[in-house]
């Protein structure tokens, strides 16, 4: 170890993102990409851009894309952050909201970032022990400086209650940042909570990631109270955004059909593949996003992780007492969905 | 104040980019952007990108291009760090390497972003005034956690002596980061530095936005030991450069002659806009990088700012005590270079 290197940063492990193998002819359902292509304005958006306007500095405060995204909302431009990927959004949270002797609390289990962002900012972690089948169960003496809580729900594919939600953070003694990366897919959104008259800590993120089908993008936001988004203005990078990364999120807005219908596939083909797999004796939660939670009936996850690797069809598996059971399966298309059911 | 929002941050102002107007009528020789375009590979690589690809995350750790850098400075990849510019890999030293009761060096003036960096780590900043004509000036029992130092330096444009540079790396307690954003510019680099074998604290960063044309872009890299490389890489979100960017970047890299060619028109463009300026009685600082830092006869600065803002005429200007007196003029095309002196 290098004695130059901080503390907590040489202590911690780093995050591990699902894999991106460069192989073409592997069946990619395990880190929740959209299997379509985004709308065809982002083609269009590409193709007429004039790379010589690269030598100049992007708008630092991305405020066309701001705009955009507070009329689709309903609220004002200093309601609304962008950032580099939803992982910019959380990780400037951590700094703007977060003192060195607070905590971040989340679900466990959820998004398995956010204990490695808690050990980044040096930060205790304070995680949460969901209920029976990965329900909501919050102690209610919780404490933490900020609580991201994803919804709905990952690895769980849940949602949560409404209500439940909406008391939860007008009760919480912190900042709470509702993650809401598969809201496209939920029959409801809470985006409504961050933009509430009298709200003074509730914030909700999205990213383009999902149903937008730009992974590849990296483009997130979060929308809430304007003093909290302007804790995130000052702290991050000069210019967050590069040049093409605003140019083609306002092409993808510009086309909101596209990321519609896409949805619709998803969610249609998602039911087919729960029935499918309920039928082979899997038990398989109730799923408000772009994949699947399931358990094989011999409760053995690890297995069928295997198995189904050795077919080149790739699924995210997380160890541990509880989720070991399970694994992630992202909604392909329908031809992805037949070669999965072919090789179980 | 809103409570939940930390201390430092809600304490700090947030630095100040110079400014991107949108008035293309405007001469813009304010942020040290490249006047002429990037090469033309970067055209066809963006006309030749599938956006249906987009739908994927970018591959996390950044490989290939990490890899052709590593073959263009003759050393590893695992000793090389990229970022969503500059910005993000000076950002993630002051958390990789800095502990909570640390502190941050750098000379004053510098780069106006560093005191802004320690005040969103909230830590301690530690300027070191310059010596005369901004020339270095280091005290001896100078500490800090990491100190900043821009070679050449910005604003002032002036490049420091090797040897004391390559001394001072060596006996300082800490981290060095050389901030090599116009090295392209200038008659010699210290990237060596960051390369020299038993050199456990110096690394050397280098961007695209200034010599390739890329502002537009946000590419920074950084080079140095495989541990400090590392520790930036476990803190990285962990997706930071998108697709699109990565593609640019190779192909920006496929033909570093563009880049050369544009570089020495700049340097014959400086070289005669030092002498113009000189003729006119201006005090003109030597030059090792895109820019010149200059004071008009009567040494105000802010007189001459106004002047030629009022002519649509955009430089820099940074008030105090010291720097007041001139002006950052960024190296424009010959007929910017032409109309800036007919407006003097």
């Amino acid at each position: 170890m290098n004695i130059r290197i901080s503390r907590n940063v040489a202590a911690m492990q780093a995050y591990t993102p699902g894999e991106q193998p460069q192989d073409r002819d592997i069946i990619k359902l395990n880190t929740n990409e959209n299997p379509y292509p985004p709308s065809p304005r982002v083609a269009e958006a590409l193709a007429g851009f004039d790379a010589s306007r690269l030598r100049l500095y992007p708008e630092p405060r991305n405020i066309v894309l701001r705009r955009r995204l507070a009329e689709i909302h309903g609220c004002t431009p200093e309601q609304v952050f962008v950032g580099n990927g939803s992982d910019e959004v959380l990780a400037l949270a951590t700094r703007a909201y977060v003192e060195n002797d607070g905590s971040i609390g989340y679900f466990e289990p959820s998004y398995s970032l956010y204990p490695v962002l808690a050990e980044i900012r040096g930060v205790a972690p304070q995680p949460v022990e969901l209920g029976p089948e990965f329900s909501w169960r919050m102690p209610v003496d919780v404490r933490a400086s900020l609580f991201l809580l994803t919804c709905p729900n990952a690895p769980t594919g849940r949602q949560y209650d409404r209500a439940t939600v909406a008391d939860f953070c007008r009760g919480f003694d912190g900042v709470v940042l509702i993650d809401e990366a598969y809201a496209d897919f939920a029959p409801d959104s809470f985006m409504d909570l961050s933009l509430a008259p009298g709200n003074a800590n509730t914030l909700v993120s999205r990213t383009f990631s999902k149903s937008f089908s730009l992974a590849g993008l990296r483009l997130g936001y979060v929308i809430g109270p304007a003093p909290l988004i302007e804790a995130m203005q000052k702290i991050k990078d000069s210019y967050n955004l590069d040049m093409l990364t605003q140019t083609v999120a306002l092409a993808a807005l510009s086309d909101l059909d596209s990321m519609r219908a896409n949805v619709r596939r998803i969610v249609a083909s998602r039911r087919r593949l729960a029935d499918a797999l309920r039928t082979r004796g899997w038990s398989v939660l109730p799923s408000a996003t772009n994949f699947l939670f399931a358990a094989p009936p011999d409760g053995n996850g690890q297995a069928v992780f295997d198995h189904l690797r050795a077919k080149k069809i790739y699924v995210r598996y997380f160890p541990g007492p509880r989720t070991g059971a399970y694994l992630r399966i992202t909604i392909g298309t329908e031809s992805q969905i037949d070669a999965l059911l072919a090789a179980l």
